[in-house]
């Protein structure tokens, strides 16, 4: 089988999406979710562009990554600096990465009317940011921005810039469709060239979805003899989005047997689109190829009717496959492999048909119709099995809360939460006031359960997301909220649904902290 | 230019999607805007399936339609059945369309596992299921389901079946990738054996999207010499979806020299797609070629100044070409041209280097800096830009609110909000129970804003989101919340910015309302 090296850039073009905003923390969880995948580059950022990404390389050092490398993302020096001297090129240095992709312009018009440099000035630059790279031990990619519309317009000139990248020393060209525009059959006949010249250096893929063909263009490419391929997880990407590697890994591993991620872990495709997708705060649609929700759901009735009778009949591959799960509509089933590994976890002996598994499986169907997810929420997914089991050993019980929240204010105080909480019978009544109710209600537990778990102080909420699930009820509907928490080494996720978000917040407040005391302290 | 026939199924294959129900009354909206579109047939139901589509072709026939023919939809009879006396093309039949499409398999194994019948006996039903809507004066377009799996497991047998519909008299064969996982390499040496075969036929192709290859494949095959295209407006369908219509007629139309629908209505495209997406009640994913909401939309400061300066740079034809719009996204990475074009939308006069633009753009890094972010929320933007430029006329005065939360509860009320708010010097002051706090805080402002502006009622909110701005403070970190609000056919975006989540919703919904009632109502 032919391996395609998967470049990943979710976390730097992936970032340039609508709505799109990740914290160093967000990308350090990606980084992980990337590399138990098996994905061979992960592209974290640009150092040079804001502090959070210089945050997140320096953090990132003290990764162990099994399978992935990471690469720090730049573009060519500005025209006649030293890129010695060159605050973006020093900043890429000071990543630390072993692999920088470099970006330069191929398309003429670019060059002069864009960097307003003459075509004999981008080149000097190309090939001297390269060459400085790969003096200082760097191995560089070449992101050939705009190259198929380059290519269109001036094929000699285009070529060129491939020609003083190889030269300087890059080891693998980088074809960009940076608008998105371009059709297969041309796609074909423009990377055939390249590896005909070039061949002997990695050729790369990157395409995006304007005409939505990104996909398509990079099957493309794998076929006329790209060897490297350039995507997002989720598709995610400025405007209509970059190429989905949540679709193309399959197509080129299931279908069209090329090796791209190992084997074993084609499984895992679902669960890593959803959780990258929970981080980035953006929900997959529910149709994306392969990984959606819908993906595998069923609604006409012939269909399903004849997908229980011969699931190959609507299905061109076993939902299992690459981690999703059958749905027929109004009859949802969960993913039970997956399930069968959370219970495992709590209780190793447990048999696939026994009444508990039976029982855990029912109360995840209701609580999955009510609208949970525990894709994102590992933590409340244990508690809720141990309490299913009958090992949950509660640490505490909420007698009740009241919040006020009253505006306007004279300080920044608009909140006062109380609660009462009950440890081994024992009552223990405080309050406390809050920049909000969450915080309020946060602080007040906290200060409780503190009387007799003085290491609560360890742990804080990292991360706090909320989603609205469906819209025709408007601030009615119901909300999830996912919460992250931390003790510093390890991080944990609860999730909560309700129509109030306090009481949403507090669900998953309470499985982390539940979480906390059983498992992690 | 090559005319190819558009048939679009969003009213029958669409209607398979996941979370999409048309009423008769939907669908017959959807046939005006398809008509004014300009696309050749309108595949509406089923009629036979349920009472809606029986009602729907009864209601169609009094419609004058400019451009489309109507189609209706039915199955092969039953297997030694008598057409005379079968009811759904019967039920066809009583539909009164001129054209019908009729779906039969194409697939042996389809034939023997999951209709129970020979080989022989499939082509029979194929032979007089034709022969009888023929002789009744139909138009009947034959849709071969699972033509492409079907012609690779048994060639000759799935070539049978068209020459077998052939001569029964069908007007256009219709090759089916039901499962949606052909490749476009496939698609073309498919296509062309069939074209050869009967090329004095209309040769259609409809393709699903499970592989993201919906579009790429319709494209192979007109190139390869099909002239009818079915797909749905939108991409709607069983699993993930049919082929979008959206994205095909202008990649045929704008790039590749076809003729799908009158040139004069390509600017109609976004318009259409976004009424029929509002139709079926879904949203569309902005990300979605030519008419999506972020389609054109650029965020990196790099992009952001060349697509300004130039916009081929970033942009592969002008948005105003299909309808859209360009939207240049106030983000962290965003430069001083982007805002530039949010203050001449307020102001068209306004320089570049004036004191007013000064202020502006300090208030705004202000604002950004204490966590506010711009991007997808233009509404706010507009709002705040307004203020600084002394041209907000305030539609109300918050006088003062109380929301008090309430755990455990006997109903799903926990939370009862209380608001005083000023309009022209006279206070309206009332309260609301409500799911949630943010609930309660809506309905009270609503209920009291209501006594001012009745047409409030016309406003409501489709979504809602909640973003933790860092993550050292947990939950006294601010939050960003940033509201969707509709009146059915204009979206907009606010965000509020606070460590108090009820003050960041309240802050967002202020400027919704404000929006609303100065630049939609």
């Amino acid at each position: 089988m032919q391996k395609i090296k998967i470049f990943d850039s979710t976390l730097r073009d992936g970032a340039q999406a609508e709505g799109i905003s990740f914290s160093a923390e967000d990308k350090l969880a990606v980084v992980q979710y990337l590399d138990n995948f098996g994905v061979d580059y992960i592209e974290g950022g640009n150092p040079a562009s804001n502090p959070k990404d210089c945050e997140f390389f320096e953090r990132a050092k003290q990764l162990e990554l099994k399978t992935s490398k990471l690469v720090a993302f730049t573009s060519t020096h500005k025209v006649g600096g030293d890129p010695s001297k060159d605050m973006s090129l020093n900043a890429v240095l000071q990543a630390g990465t072993e692999y920088v992709s470099v970006f330069g312009k191929s398309w003429d018009i670019h060059v002069t009317e864009i960097l307003n440099a003459t075509l004999e000035q981008n080149l000097d630059i190309i090939q001297s940011t390269i060459n400085y790279l790969t003096k200082k031990g760097k191995k560089v990619f070449f992101d050939a921005e705009h190259y198929f519309d380059g290519y269109k317009a001036n094929p000699e000139y285009a070529l060129k810039t491939l020609e003083v990248a190889k030269n300087a020393g890059a080891v693998a060209l980088v074809l960009c469709d940076t608008n998105g525009a371009t059709f297969p059959f041309e796609t074909e006949e423009t990377v055939k060239r390249v590896v005909e010249l070039f061949g002997d250096l990695e050729i790369g893929i990157h395409t995006h979805n304007d005409i939505g063909l990104a996909v398509a263009n990079a099957i493309s490419a794998v076929r006329s003899g790209a060897t490297h391929v350039q995507g997002t997880c989720g598709g995610f990407g400025e405007r209509c989005g970059n190429m989905d590697l949540c679709t193309l890994i399959p197509n080129l591993q299931i279908k069209l047997g090329y090796s791209c991620v190992p084997q074993e872990n084609i499984e895992l495709l679902t669960n890593t689109a959803l959780s990258i997708a929970e981080a980035a705060n953006i929900g997959l649609d529910p149709r994306t190829p392969y990984v959606g929700a819908s993906a595998f759901a069923h609604k006409g009735g012939m269909h399903s009717d004849a997908v229980i009778k011969q699931p190959t009949s609507y299905e061109h591959i076993p939902p299992e496959m690459v981690g999703n799960s059958r749905r027929v509509l109004m009859s949802e089933v969960a993913g039970r492999s997956a399930i069968m590994l959370a219970l495992q976890a709590v209780d190793p002996h447990i048999d696939r048909n026994s009444e508990k598994t039976k029982k855990v499986l029912s109360k995840l169907k209701e609580l999955e119709h009510g609208g949970y997810e525990f894709e994102g929420a590992e933590a409340s997914l244990e508690v809720l099995i141990s309490k299913q089991l009958g090992k949950f050993r509660p640490h505490f019980e909420l007698g009740k809360f009241n919040v006020v929240i009253h505006e306007p204010t004279e300080d920044k105080i608009s909140c006062v939460a109380s609660v009462k909480i009950r440890v081994d019978g024992e009552d223990e009544m405080t309050a406390a006031e809050g920049e909000g109710p969450v915080n309020a209600l946060d602080i007040a537990i906290r200060r409780a359960l503190g009387v007799f778990y003085p290491e609560i102080k360890k742990m804080s909420l990292s991360d706090y997301k909320v989603r609205v699930l469906g819209s025709k009820d408007g601030t009615a509907s119901k909300v999830r909220v996912l919460i992250t928490s931390t003790n510093g080494k390890k991080s944990w996720r609860t999730v909560g649904v309700s129509a109030d978000i306090i009481e949403a917040s507090w669900l998953a407040l309470a499985d982390s902290v539940e979480y906390f005391l059983s498992a992690v302290r």
